[in-house]
């Protein structure tokens, strides 16, 4: 019996994955080469496709091989069994009704939501949002009534983490980074410097980099598109894209390496070893985030990597020394907009949402007086205040489509990174060295072992507790921003 | 009763066609994008989607809504059920098992045809050949066994032909364009010119052509490939791709050309008044090759056309005359390679691989004898004799996937499109005066309204027909080809 459920479970998921490959791949091709005229085709290809997934996803042969494999005493079935039965749970508790107005209210909130950003008024998006609200209240009431409607979000994004562990973790990190930013703010400003450099130069560079630090172009590809992302479309097939500037090297080159920290994740996943058992995908946003996070700050934002950099510009005929590169490239730069922040205030930034997000959850917060909230939430945190909604609360997508409790994933991501290369450091005591001489392998080999290898056998949080041990990530980021930032601008932690 | 089996049918040909769109995708991709490693995702990929077509296509109640609709009194319903019925008839009479070796057996052709031109020795590809021939006939028995197995192929591509309509035609074609070329050997070469461009200013004014043609490019792109193909994924979304060479422009530009006229015709059916009915695809793989070759040749390769290229050059900074570009793209040099052969001679290559599949169905040829009926053929044809299997009877891909009765398909393109020609020129007086200003529109207007329009509402026999009205496709296209290329080489037909 079990074994016949678990060739069920196998081909299912199998069938199941390679359908979602294929959809990913339409949205692939949308962001990258759709002609604009087929905007109307794809709309019924995409939801073709996603109607293909959800019946697989919610199929009661499907769910009674799961029954049947939980008790398995092999680890893996029972593992796939019970990391399955999860999302099974998850997807069949909604009504298809419910389903149905989600998707609807997702739809109404996009086009309201870019309405709202033409007007320039936040009031076009409220009663969209409002209903988003309204409609994922009712989902996570269906999932769960018997917990709290935001922790319920928080697992579709992060399982393994709530509200409780995250609530006093942010605190102590937002006290921290405005302990930072207040102790930089009035030393000498860091200077801005000319990161002018031809957009076929700078492709050229973007690819030498990325293929440097891991990522296997032949089994991906880097385009341009409007945004940088990631996607995996299956083993052998995980593509990325970027956005250069002409005028900023650095801004361009930053989202490149970004996205392909998601996509070596990808490409470390046990595809072979774990193929058909639907644990050969990320633990969860946060770890993807950290990953990516990774290689963007923690390696592409240090000297070594700068040094090796400078002289890889300079077969390009560029010429930046490591140390002008580095400096501009750890300026701290309170600002408005999320996306364009620094590493020190880009949790600031998400430590606004995630309170925004708990107020409307809680029920504190009503949708309509966001923008007050935000506004004056940016102005206690980062000192400043947006001029317009395009500015502030209506600056991020995620809302539009009902994301709530995406947004910690940010942070959780940038504060496993930070754990992350305090261990590393610890087992490669000269990976500074190599970074400094452009061998990255060792790194990625490290990740691959202690991250990417487990794809979602264990939790997120148990992935990294095994990693790195008892640590305090908090203190690990706080350490880390100190001793980079800090030191770039001349000031020291308080004892 | 009538009405709900319309709107299942409506309902199933929507899905079913988005379905093939997105398994369009997939194939564009593959050629155009796909990282190397990611061929086996692929594969599996292309499975997935080809069976849940196939599925569809073959799903009872989609066949009985078929067979209640058939008597229906509405011409478009009565079209709709009489066209699709047709398909699923042929569909449903393959057993599961044949459907399963035919599968196997594409498969393992075009690996061992792969071989056989590494090799290049025809007798690796015999066995595998061999097993694809036997499979057709047996598929051809399973759909109808009362009629000449190769006829029953046919129809997979022009239905409303036969070989009793074939033979005599194209015997009458074999001596006219025989006597052509046989006038031409004798006249004063035209030499060879120039026709070096860098690529980016081709890919330019490749670009150029197309969407002045009327290809319309918000609905579709152009990229690189290794082969040049179109592809039409649906409404809005018709994709074409071409090869350039550096150092021979009008080679890339005529490919290009000739899947900008598929792409037109796929551009202009009738997809806003006959969506869902199954009826808003091309009407058969000959007048589909009619589109293609009426803009490559008939247009492409006109004096006309040269003068408003030739002036589209010079924007370019390329000096070519009109005259040098006409001489340059109407050379008859008889060689052996199909897809390398001018206006002239490539019907000769048709002719000879329709002569070698009427033998192999009738039992007349033996798989391992086609090499030396290839050379003989080529031999009486052409005056031309293969040194090796990849310059004769390995050259092209077709019967390695089983694609029996698809090359007579080229030859009635090309009868079709000189007979559109002559009904244009009547139709439209000045178009000749049209296409030296780069005015095509028109051109493309009575494309659309006498062939794009009609889907497959008509048969291709039937929407030629109504089209040019009763003329002698075969005395159309050699009075074509005397007129343009015995007048090149100063000879004159005899009467």
């Amino acid at each position: 019996m079990s074994d016949t459920a678990w060739n069920h479970l196998t081909t299912h998921i199998t069938e199941l994955q390679t359908l979602a490959g294929v959809h990913g791949l339409l949205q692939w091709d949308q962001q990258v080469n759709m002609p604009p005229a087929a905007a109307g085709l794809r709309a019924e290809q995409n939801a073709l496709m996603a109607g293909l997934v959800h019946k697989r996803l919610t199929a009661p042969s499907y769910g009674d091989a799961l029954t049947a494999l939980l008790p398995s005493t092999d680890p893996v079935r029972r593992a796939s069994a019970k990391h399955l039965k999860r999302d099974y749970d998850r997807n069949t508790k909604l009504s298809a009704d419910l389903v149905d107005r989600l998707a609807r209210a997702q739809a109404k909130g996009f086009q309201s939501w870019m309405a709202a950003r033409d007007a320039d008024d936040f009031k076009v998006f409220v009663p969209a949002l409002s209903e988003l609200v309204a409609l994922s209240q009712e989902k996570a009431e269906a999932i769960d009534s018997s917990r709290p409607a935001y922790d319920v979000l928080l697992d579709e994004f992060d399982y393994g983490t709530s509200t409780a562990t995250l609530v006093p973790m942010f605190a102590r990190l937002r006290d921290g980074l405005t302990e930072l930013v207040g102790a930089t703010r009035d030393a000498p400003a860091v200077p801005a410097i000319d990161l002018h450099v031809p957009l076929d130069v700078q492709k050229r560079i973007n690819e030498t980099v990325i293929s440097s630090l891991g990522y296997d172009l032949s089994a991906g590809r880097l385009d341009m598109a409007q945004h940088p992302f990631s996607i995996g479309l299956g083993r052998g097939d995980v593509r990325i894209t970027t956005h250069l500037y002409e005028n900023d090297l650095l801004n361009g080159l930053g989202g490149t390496v970004h996205e392909a920290g998601h996509a070596m994740y990808e490409q470390g996943l046990p595809h072979d070893t774990l193929s058909g058992t639907g644990l050969n995908v990320a633990a969860s946003y946060g770890l993807h985030e950290s990953q990516s996070r990774f290689w963007e700050n923690t390696i592409g934002g240090s000297l070594p990597f700068f040094h090796w950099l400078s002289a890889q510009l300079a077969n390009e005929g560029v010429k930046l020394t490591a140390d002008a590169l580095y400096r501009a490239a750890n300026r701290i730069e309170p600002g408005l907009i999320r996306i364009s922040a620094d590493e020190v205030t880009y949790n600031l930034h998400i430590l606004l949402r995630f309170e925004l997000e708990l107020a409307l959850f809680d029920g504190s917060l009503a949708v309509a007086d966001i923008p007050d909230a935000w506004n004056a939430g940016m102005h206690k945190l980062l000192g400043q205040t947006p001029n317009s909604g395009v500015d502030g609360a209506l600056q991020d997508v995620h809302w539009s489509s009902g994301a709530f409790g995406y947004f910690p994933s940010y942070t959780l991501g940038n504060l496993y990174a930070a754990s992350l290369g305090v261990a590393m450091e610890e087992a490669l005591p000269d990976m500074w060295e190599q970074v400094g001489q452009g061998e990255f392998s060792h790194i990625l080999s490290w990740l691959r072992t202690h991250v990417h290898h487990h794809g979602s056998q264990l939790s997120a949080p148990d992935i990294i507790r095994n990693a790195v041990g008892d640590r305090d990530p908090v203190e690990d980021l706080l350490s880390h921003l100190w001793s980079r930032h800090g030191a770039l601008y001349g000031v020291s932690r308080m004892e």
